[in-house]
């Protein structure tokens, strides 16, 4: 059975992970024969927002205390994370990824990667051990590769433009679907950067985990 | 296509919601070809527990504002719940069922259900619309109903017990089955009263909404 780590980045998609796409990419992984292990940095959220408005709201709030929210506890720092024990790793999407696992939503291009995500990840780059970027989460891909992956965010041309001038070839894509990098085993769909409703998110995201476990 | 209201009681199964639970039921609804529509108490959550450690954390959360957090904002106050415009309601569970829907958690037997609750479920009750009821939620019947309605939580004695104290009927379940109360239309599953994983509690809660959408 493969191991595979999921990154959350906090519980909520407008300031955290995407609870749809994060359970989704966990259910998936059960049902196709894997064993998960959520992480999440210890850090706290860029801000809080108000689901409810989509306004800031007051209060700080830790990405590792929410993201476990999600899991029912059940959840690591990535300060923990020892890449050997794992297969492959996953990353759900939501607005946590480009703030609290980088600072994609604010800097655009010129972001850099939260760095104990950056840590986490170096091995598995060396290694060429799959990854699976969901949503917005691709965004993360030409920083932490620093090689030309090919990668898709569905077609928003701003984001895409984005990634492009970070050095990432991106690839239009429908929800359905995913791409595939074979060179690097980096595997990317769109989900709710296109996804009408759960079971668009969820078409791709089942696409998506199958194609990382074979990877592995 | 049946109009299904799924009632929320936070995020995150200590305080709120269990997310696996809400997000597998609002994903069948879709796949079996029902609309939903989210609703929670504009209420303040009874505490607020830190789920990575499992103790209460200081800061005052809202019902409603942290549910939106599971459904991407799209929920409503359960004070606009029109009954008329919905077939079937379903309770999703986690102990903010127990805490912030109810106070079952502290007081068992003797507890009283959330009045905006109350109301919502009176129209249904009355005109035997179906009621599907997740993991700990069935502990709402006997008070929503007034009436010996079937139900299961599982097999745990001491929840079951206080259920009978309060005059439901108490039916042992496994977790990838069902009860259904055919006078009533009230269908119940054990979800993670039993489930050692999301794809055991994903397999009774399929069964229940598919139960539930033969009963409108």
């Amino acid at each position: 059975m493969a191991n595979v780590a999921v990154i959350l980045s906090g519980c909520g998609v407008y300031d955290g992970s995407e609870i749809y796409e994060s359970v989704i990419t966990l259910l998936a992984l059960e049902e196709q024969g894997a064993n998960y292990q959520c992480f999440a940095p210890d850090i706290n959220q860029h801000h809080t927002i108000n689901h409810l408005t989509g306004e800031e709201m007051p209060g700080s709030r830790n990405v590792l205390i929410e993201s476990a929210r999600i899991c029912r506890g059940n959840i690591k720092s990535l300060d923990e994370f020892r890449p050997s024990f794992f297969d492959a790793m996953i990353f759900p999407g939501g607005f946590g990824v480009a703030k609290n696992l980088s600072n994609f939503a604010l800097a655009g291009a010129n972001c850099h990667i939260e760095p104990s995500v950056l840590k986490a990840t170096q091995t598995f780059v060396a290694n060429k051990k799959p990854m699976g970027f969901i949503c917005i989460s691709p965004a993360l891909i030409p920083k932490i590769y620093g090689e030309a992956v090919q990668l898709t965010i569905g077609n928003d041309p701003q984001t895409a433009t984005a990634i492009e001038t970070m050095g990432g070839i991106h690839i239009q894509c429908p929800v359905n679907n995913f791409v595939v990098d074979q060179k690097y085993h980096v595997v990317s769909t769109p989900a709710y950067m296109l996804a009408n409703n759960i079971s668009e998110a969820a078409s791709g995201i089942r696409k998506l985990v199958k194609k990382v476990l074979e990877l592995c």
